[in-house]
């Protein structure tokens, strides 16, 4: 594996985007800086997932940030009296979490300035993306124009970037790209409402997705789903 | 007073410029939600002052979020092993916390989706600022213009704004403007190592500019000063 000796920082959900995300970086040679968050989020078992697939992949350091966004309310994932719901909606559904992407990705973007990074991973994707504003390709471009203004290495560098290498990929592209470089998805836990241990459910957005990607892969899915499915 | 039947999220800081920048929102009819951050922070008397303060102008509803920025660090303001300078010093100071005004525009950005609200005040300034990346007008229409990609409401009415009204006063007219509404300076706390009662140590960055401020408005600081000063 080459050596840039040249840091980023990678979000890190546990689910299966952001661990190739971060599998992706390590394989282009970055000494990897994982950041996940305790949001408030419906379940920790992909807090659980994110730490480990951080080991295996041997980052340089992880970090769970922890932030109130439960208190702020608005979304299913964030919610409990908003169900997750187990059928395709039209338009931005209501586990879209307000602002989220834009917050986790201000976070590593201090995270980065105090590193010196000059690269931050998200693992969005446009393509098999539930609909979300902030997985759009004019969004990061948007966040990228932002991070160059806000941050003492923008102004006197400018070369801060947000790194999208899933952006245009199919969630079955997503899953190859992976498992060539050693992507470990058992570990890694998608579903929106999975439970303590990590079992999906096999019926939200995310696991359908997910689900779906595997086939189109023709990759045997790892997943471990609840009983009654 | 006017009254407009429409929401606005104020960062409030507990220090002069936000309780200026909330006294004005309130002033032009703005039906008031402040939200105030404990990030680390070296002490925790501008949280009691911004409680104080959101009181004293009677808002809708006021909400400190939890976030653990001292574990990112990099900054005299929430790393206790770097001092708080007590000479001005040239370029970006150790004051400057990293990415601190984006992350707090993305909570409030999320707090405003909930709400839905289109307008976020925010009591930065490009006059007597301190040099911070993240307080200028260049930074702020870089937000305004991500908040419209990266939510719903910006998606859909394009109508998000971020209120600066402060940008391009000197301190001595912020100062003049907010008393002439109502705001009361006493219950702010400006000093970067204020006392746990609020009591400023009247050396750093940010207690100079306040200081020159009520010097220049020729109005009488209400500030109280620790007493080796």
């Amino acid at each position: 594996m080459k050596q840039l000796n040249k840091k980023a920082v990678i979000l890190l959900s546990g689910g299966l985007d952001s661990a190739t995300c971060l599998a992706l970086a390590r394989q282009q040679g970055y000494d990897c800086y994982a950041m996940s968050f305790d949001y408030g989020q419906r379940h920790k078992a992909e807090l659980n997932a994110a730490r480990l697939i951080a080991d295996h992949l041997c980052v340089s350091d992880y970090k769970i940030v922890t932030i109130d966004m439960a208190g702020i309310g608005g979304s299913a994932l964030t919610d409990s009296n908003i169900d997750v719901p187990e059928e395709p909606t039209d338009g931005i559904p209501v586990t879209y979490v307000p602002a989220r992407n834009t917050i986790f990705l201000s976070l590593a973007l201090g995270w980065a300035e105090v590193l010196n990074a000059a690269d931050i991973f998200i693992g969005v994707n446009a393509v098999d993306y539930s609909g979300y504003p902030d997985c759009r390709p004019t969004f990061i471009e948007a966040y990228e124009a932002l991070a160059n203004l806000a941050t003492r290495r923008g102004v006197e560098q400018g070369d801060i970037a947000i790194k999208t290498p899933l952006i245009h990929l199919s969630k079955a592209d997503i899953i190859k790209a992976g498992m060539a470089i050693g992507a470990d998805y058992a570990l890694t836990v998608s579903c929106y409402q999975a439970s303590d241990s990590g079992e999906a459910c096999g019926c939200c957005d995310s696991c359908r997705l997910r689900s779906k990607g595997f086939a189109d892969a023709g990759i045997k899915d790892p997943t471990r789903y609840m009983a009654i499915n």
